[in-house]
């Protein structure tokens, strides 16, 4: 095998996402030199955050450059290494992107350890999408027993997590989701108090009767009309973590009518991003893995098969097609 | 005189405070028992606050209840006293209400001292306004010399000590008024850097030319377009202390088109109001009485004449017809 195969941001989508937005390339196998190690990714992980990263307009994260290869996260096999700190055979987590093959010189990968547990959980549950949970749980909404905390994108790869901590500190978990298999899974198989059906047509009322305490802490992925109906239901001294925007990510106008209820009921809301605090990901990630190592913390993965199938399934992804944590298996 | 006058809520307003709202009342001289004392108000303090309290709609603060005595802050002079604490002729800040005279059993009053600060700044900049001020900058928008801070309602009680406590700092303070004048006072008087008046038609604009550098805090009293302009300027990791919201007090659609920046900013909003932490008040008093006499801290006073004034003043100012703090002198 002398090529492996990559995905590249072809152009910057217009609104949403396409199929020509990516390009799917064969390049040469590289040479590492002398510190640098070759990784096989084993799989791939699809985040809603990328979608701010096509585009050029001002997002947290800096724009991907064009005819780069995609930025992703990944979990795959040392099969070459010239660097002393890893061997072949080691599991290692990284960015590598949408890449069957990378070179890395080591610095920004993680040695994991996939006997307890399964390697796509590092891209899920024990990665950037439960610390995400774990952040914003513990940092921004800091629910006390007996509280009402609400979870848009409830059986998504962050809001499954979000839920399951709150449920483990003793508070009322009312997830919102789209459709009512998803609302299902996440009442009978996460746990969940009650779950919202957003595309049942109902979400104020559905919303109100989920929560007859009101809401203490909103957990906020999608925005938009959902998370103005959970705005409406808070009670003072509320917390919210802001922490994905899904429904204007292809610049869709979101206009917010309670805003004011910020002020009303002395909210404090928070936009953020997981890699804030570095410093906490040690103890975040071994709560995580313990949690998911003793059946804990479930979760659930939609899985596509080859690096050709990135660009659809991320394209469904954004449109809420995936049930649980987005995966491209690539070996 | 063995009468004296109080104005009573006489109905809740539909939408925008209507002169019928209010009633005028003659009212028997009350007799004190011991332990009270009798207060001849000297000054009525007229706030956005009030406007929540009229209506029955959810707001931080109880309903105001029909036929009571409209709440107020007051500064006056204790006329008759059967409480060891205080004598005939002491000046005392509570909250009396809209009325010549009041009694009281002390507890919530405080002794002030009009000898270096005049007694109607204990309504003002060295009162609730003043510490809401006080509060605002120093717990929620912090900022550090060099940052930029927006402040609207800029010439009002509250946000023209937001600015001048921000220039002390040694920020880049820049205003948001209605009017020429209003913003001619800001920029020439109180020494803000610059000041946009949102009534000249080019908001975005002139905001955005008023700061190149970006918005690192806003201290919001209006809400509205005008909050959502100042969103759109936001730096990274920004605070926003949200105190007032007068664009919707009687009900108007107020959506704020701009939220997902909370998110892509990584913003922090608190809606506040400043009696939540009562222990930082002696702090803040002090140190603004302390500016307030020395002359670092200025401010202005729109004052009406005589109780009957006061519905029309109130009006006026919910329509930003004051300019400065609004008080009405009773004697």
């Amino acid at each position: 095998m002398s090529t492996f195969q990559r995905i590249v941001l072809a152009s910057r989508p217009k609104a949403e996402v396409q199929p020509e937005n990516f390009r799917l390339e064969t390049v040469d196998m590289p040479v590492i030199k002398d510190g640098e190690l070759l990784v096989r990714n084993q799989y791939l992980s699809l985040d809603p955050y990328m979608r701010g990263r096509m585009s050029e307009s001002k997002s947290y994260a800096a724009s991907q450059a064009i005819d780069d290869t995609m930025i992703g996260g990944t979990v795959g096999e040392v099969v070459e290494s010239k660097n002393p700190k890893f061997a072949v055979g080691d599991m290692v987590v990284g960015t590598l992107g949408w890449a069957e093959m990378a070179v890395s010189d080591g610095s920004m990968l993680r040695r994991v350890d996939t006997k307890q547990i399964p390697a796509s959980a590092y891209l899920g549950a024990v990665g950037m999408p439960g610390m995400t949970a774990w952040y914003g749980l513990n940092h921004i909404m800091t629910p006390k027993a007996g509280e009402t905390v609400v979870v848009s994108a409830a059986s998504g790869a962050v809001g499954s997590v979000v839920g399951q901590l709150a449920k483990l500190k003793g508070c009322r978990v009312v997830g919102i989701a789209g459709g009512a298999e998803k609302c299902a899974y996440v009442v009978d198989e996460l746990g969940f108090d009650a779950c919202v059906d957003y595309k049942a047509g109902n979400l104020e009322a559905d919303l109100a009767a989920a929560t007859p305490d009101g809401i203490d802490a909103i957990f906020e992925n999608v925005g938009g009309k959902v998370f103005d109906a959970a705005l409406a239901r808070t009670n003072a001294f509320g917390r919210i973590a802001l922490c994905g925007w899904i429904a204007g990510y292809n610049g869709e106008a979101t206009p917010i009518d309670n805003f004011r209820l910020i002020l009303i009921n002395r909210l404090t809301v928070r936009g953020f991003i997981v890699s804030e605090q570095p410093e906490l990901w040690p103890q975040g990630l071994g709560e995580l893995g313990a949690l998911v190592a003793e059946g804990k913390l479930k979760f659930r993965e939609s899985v596509a098969e080859g690096l050709a199938s990135a660009p659809e399934a991320f394209i469904g992804l954004l449109k809420g097609r995936n049930f649980g944590k987005q995966l491209v298996k690539l070996i």
